[in-house]
């Protein structure tokens, strides 16, 4: 067997490894208050092509109310778990472009890495997979060639030109920029509780295509009220103090437990309690919305 | 030419062919009525990344209007025949989650696979495409690990999981659970009938965009009137039965061949009759909608 | 070292580079006014995919405004120019389908693709990117087989197909069919001008998401005003030449530049004047739309 053949065999081995490295995850998650009207999300995409069209991208959503950043960071905690080790996130909610607001890379415990302006979108991400470690992009290197005129669209000069270098290899982590300690921009939010036999919350969220309501009290949580299922809840709900809601409600497994308008209680996919009213919309009969004004009490 | 070199040779070969192999098709199309505004769908995509990332995920839509099974069961009809052989798709309109309807994986004659609730889903592609062989989802081994204590998101932790893997090739067709009777749970509507000289069907459902109404009447039905391109049809549109629009439209092979505004009877894009305004909005000038209570008659 | 070993060897060389070449770009982007809530874009993506599972397929916006051929031009200007060299991108706006309009595909002399009816759809880009080549789409040839009865949906029969084909190396740019002259079909428009010391254009477009103005007057003619940032324009606005808003508004680099709520002017993402309120929508406020009847005069 002469040298060259082996050689030869060497280097096409290599080449079939390296296809296979290279097609490793290499998946980029969009996320944004943009809308999909205009060509906002597909400039971002057509960025990130550019910098590898072995990309794979992918959104969580683009309808995130304008600026809100608590939906922001509620829509990430709730999708980022169900995407593999090594996924990368873009979200980009920046009432605050173009100010001071940091831009960051946060790498999570769980391998999944967030890059979007620190404004408080890692809120419940950063506390739920924990941090690994954050580091803030340097511009200097990771902003797309020829943008500095622009100052109010870093959703696709910045953070998706960064994303998908990151996830394409052509930097690593710790290329993103500059380390920073360990610590978040956090929206104040009031964990949920148990006092004597009583669960205070708030409705953290609506799950708006349907009108229920998902509130911040967990599973474990709601279990020590040790209510079987078909046994039943009493509920109030309050905007800033004040009562608008007050029922019984049947703890069920899922919505066909009960007839068709009735309310009931169960553990979203997120294993979180909420109401909701099987084929209807609990939020649209009572005009329930969702934030930190936006209370519950629940008794056995 | 050494044993070694014909073993290395027949390896990379083999990987070659793997690679175009393992590239065939792939490809996996979700349906829903999730919305797009949260991150249902995307938890879906995730999960199923989580399964392969060498799947190509597309979308039909996922704003069939919540818990309409029949719009979804037209949806999968109107969009599966474009779609290659051996594409997968998941559709998850499923009102009756957590409760006793079958999960099941339909495989069409034509080669499409259907992962979806055994719910009124499957009516229309099963009578047009033809079963070739159905499938209970066995959820012991086709179920997302660690899932089992959420009843409400089988979308994403049996449906999208076991699309993934059937077509990621981890399970076979066979795999996905125990075969059922070839039949699928129906939901019940009039075909559309030639009576004497009088044609009569069903609004089947609104091109909503433009505001066509799309009929269940075959070109083929519809060609038994021997109407020419320019002549005129007596359209009279009933809800519930009581008459709602009547009058006389030409027959068009497409919108600008009437002044705008004005009416016109052409075959759709699924080479059904419908009714349009050319610029206009049929549905909403008249307050025309769709279903099983919307029936019309046409006359020469 | 045995001339079998040698051939098998330049053979696995040719498919590992065949793969890369086959592996370049390959992307289909697309963009109409069909909304997301029928099938249309998915028979679309189908068709593609029943030409190659090679190609990336992504969106520009399926949310042009019904008919609104204007607007359609104006995405694929705002979206074009981030896609890499070689895109294909399949526009369809299409009021007069299966009329005489003309089926083109236009090779700009930056290296982009458009597959559209050209009706106006390439009216900014032609002019932005320049011509290169244009050709007529030979429907003999490059239609999907047994598409020939129906005559409402080119976009899947006729422009999907033939981007599809054109992306994946099917056929070739000559391959589409015969050579145009170079130009296009193009919506009259008023170009920014300054005369005196007044800038005059037009509200080009909304950012619809926020209610932000985005007017027709570029970066370069602006600073002919020599206006600093944090200086003030006298800015004002008609409809069809009737005053509906007049202010002075600080020129600053981003939104939080301002407080909230309050007017500032500043160079959008495509570095054109726009005009916006911090945080709220200056469209909604003052009831502003877009187009050519939409005019503004700016002055120092």
């Amino acid at each position: 067997m002469s040298a060259t053949v082996k050689k030869l065999l060497w280097l096409l081995l290599f080449a079939l490894a390296a296809d296979r490295l290279y097609a490793q995850n290499k998946i980029v998650v969009f996320q944004s208050d943009f809308g999909l009207k205009d060509g906002a999300v597909s400039a971002m995409k057509g960025v990130a092509n550019g910098v590898s069209d072995a990309l794979k991208l992918y959104d969580v959503t683009h309808e995130i109310p304008p600026y809100n950043i608590w939906e922001a960071a509620y829509r990430l905690e709730q999708t980022i778990p169900y995407w593999p080790k090594g996924t990368v996130f873009v979200s980009v909610v920046d009432p605050g472009v173009g100010t001071q607001r940091k831009s960051v890379v946060l790498k999570t415990k769980a391998g999944h890495f967030i890059v979007t302006p620190d404004n408080g979108t890692l809120t419940l991400i950063a506390q739920s997979e924990g941090i690994e470690a954050i580091r803030e992009i340097d511009e200097a290197v990771n902003r797309r060639k020829d943008s500095r005129a622009s100052y109010t669209f870093h959703g696709r000069d910045v953070y998706a030109y960064t994303g998908a270098r990151l996830a394409a290899g052509v930097i690593t982590f710790e290329q993103v920029g500059p380390a920073l300690p360990d610590t978040v921009v956090t929206i104040s939010h009031q964990p949920a509780i148990l006092e004597g036999n009583t669960l205070k919350g708030t409705i953290a969220i609506l799950d708006v295509q349907y009108g229920n309501l998902w509130t911040n009290i967990p599973a474990d949580l709601f279990k020590q009220l040790n209510i079987p299922a078909g046994g039943r809840l009493q509920v109030t709900l309050y905007h800033k103090g004040k009562q608008v809601y007050s029922g019984s409600i049947p703890y069920a497994h899922t919505f066909g437990d009960v007839p068709e308008g009735q309310p009931l209680a169960y553990l979203n996919s997120l294993m979180q309690l909420s109401f909701a009213l099987n084929m209807g919309s609990f939020a649209g009969k009572y005009h329930i919305e969702s934030g930190n004004d936006w209370s519950v009490t629940v008794k056995k």
